[in-house]
């Protein structure tokens, strides 16, 4: 499956976005520091994460996207900070990111956990000076604090490190890993997404199911993509999961079983989106897409 | 000059508040993850960012130190993430931090990094769920990104380390250094706590002069501290600034006219606290015992 052409066309609104973003920075910010931010900030991607959000937002009746777009660079400063303390050298030790030196390589290991942070202080900026009701802004920021840390996302990277040392994880523990280091952060978007457009509960709560369907989906996907791809494929080194004795799906699955969890997530994720009414349907082509990427 | 009383009284309250909000997230948080930020968020200090802001509070006219008690734990965890990168062997490569292991020394480097990374966030959730009237903590958490990101403390992160290999620096960019470095974070104490107090632009004004000039106080008192005393009197490696190059008000002023430096932003500080009336005495006080840190 080829990607939708929507999600192309949000990828380029969110980086002329981000773009400007840095740029409004540029005399207030030392030059090397913002080199490094946009080097990985810009460093492409299919831009997933602000779509889920912006297609979360428009499902549930938003209409005006520059009302997400705050939230949209927010959760790319998130996940691109996650990524270059990811390759570092004393975590997975990445030479390559989508096909290019990771931030640590290109720059140095200062640089790069420096513009890390720098990056993570920027998304709490962004939402905080967004203009957007108040209470609204607050549960934001309070429900990405609590999806990006120790409760989130940073906690799931300490039990997937913990979990390559042990011998005997389970595939509860292999979901409880995912569910918080990559789950946590797919499921904000979808439930900012609502919040941002007034979801009443019903629709709120589907895409939040949604949004943990397609947290995990993207995680098995991801499994199996390391499992068997190459790594021009990947543009990154291939097989290092089992290289590096990582808790996934397909190891305590096998391939076969991996699979047939991903089509039991996209039909969840299906389920919930038809919920949301003929607005979902941008959401279903996403988890299909998402899906699709690992066979 | 013996720490005055009220400082260690406010450290006391700060370590039991850090203690209970720690083991309020024990059930959620990964064991390993927590201890790392516990061992690093309860590792001593004068808890000065803490005790600047709720002096600044009370100066301003706050009565109900609950209300500033969220913004106080999350300077703590702000301050306390940026010391773990800091020491991380990629940036200062520090073994002791006030007399104990680093960090990554008594766990490893990437619980280090993930256990700043949590905190980071953990502060912005600190202020984000905090029981102040909505508009306060957005500019509370929109003042803090600023100042603890690129353009704040990161910001001056990075000139510190791009300082190191520049062998013509002067006296205007080593301040440069430190507005951003250290100024930022204790600036920012100074305002939120007048902010917290209702302060008027008047009040707001004095607290945010006085911040500025402790803030640089603070540095100048350290930088002539690393200069003069012994690694037991520091609880760290001393002499490292000379060692690593760092760029040092003593290094571009010598000790004679560091300390006279010192004595001015004394001043300075001095004159904003009795704008405040009374209530500034306490901030006065700090400002001494900052400055005489460093004789």
């Amino acid at each position: 499956m080829r990607a939708p052409a929507f999600l192309a066309t949000h990828a380029t609104t969110v980086e002329q976005a981000l773009c400007a973003m840095l740029d409004a920075r540029a005399s207030v910010v030392p030059e090397r520091l913002l080199s490094a931010m946009r080097y990985s900030l810009m460093a492409g991607g299919k831009r997933v994460r602000p779509a889920l959000l912006l297609e979360s937002y428009l499902a549930c009746g938003g209409k005006d996207h520059a009302a997400a777009m705050p939230a949209m660079l927010a959760i790319e400063c998130i996940h691109t900070y996650s990524l270059i303390h990811d390759d570092l050298p004393c975590m997975d030790d990445d030479d390559l990111r989508r096909g290019k030196p990771t931030c640590h390589r290109r720059f140095d290991e200062a640089t790069a956990v420096l513009a890390a942070d720098a990056l993570q202080a920027l998304a709490f900026e962004l939402l905080a000076e967004a203009e957007l009701d108040p209470e609204l802004r607050l549960e934001l920021i309070r429900k990405l604090a609590l999806a990006a840390g120790c409760q989130g996302m940073v906690g799931g990277q300490m039990m997937d490190m913990q979990a390559e040392h042990d011998s005997d994880i389970d595939m509860l523990m292999v979901e409880r890993i995912h569910l918080h280091k990559t789950g946590a952060l797919l499921c904000w978007c979808c439930e900012a997404g609502a919040m941002l457009a007034g979801a009443g509960t019903a629709e709120l709560e589907a895409s939040s199911r949604y949004g943990k369907a397609v947290g995990l989906l993207f995680q098995v996907a991801d499994d199996i993509l390391d499992a068997t791809a190459s790594s021009a494929a990947l543009g990154k080194s291939a097989g290092k999961d089992a290289a590096q004795n990582k808790a996934t799906y397909v190891s305590v699955l096998g391939l076969i079983e991996a699979r047939a969890l991903a089509a039991e997530m996209l039909e969840l994720a299906t389920s919930a989106c038809s919920e949301l009414g003929e607005g979902g349907n941008h959401l279903k082509t996403l988890a299909q897409y998402i899906m699709e990427r690992g066979q």
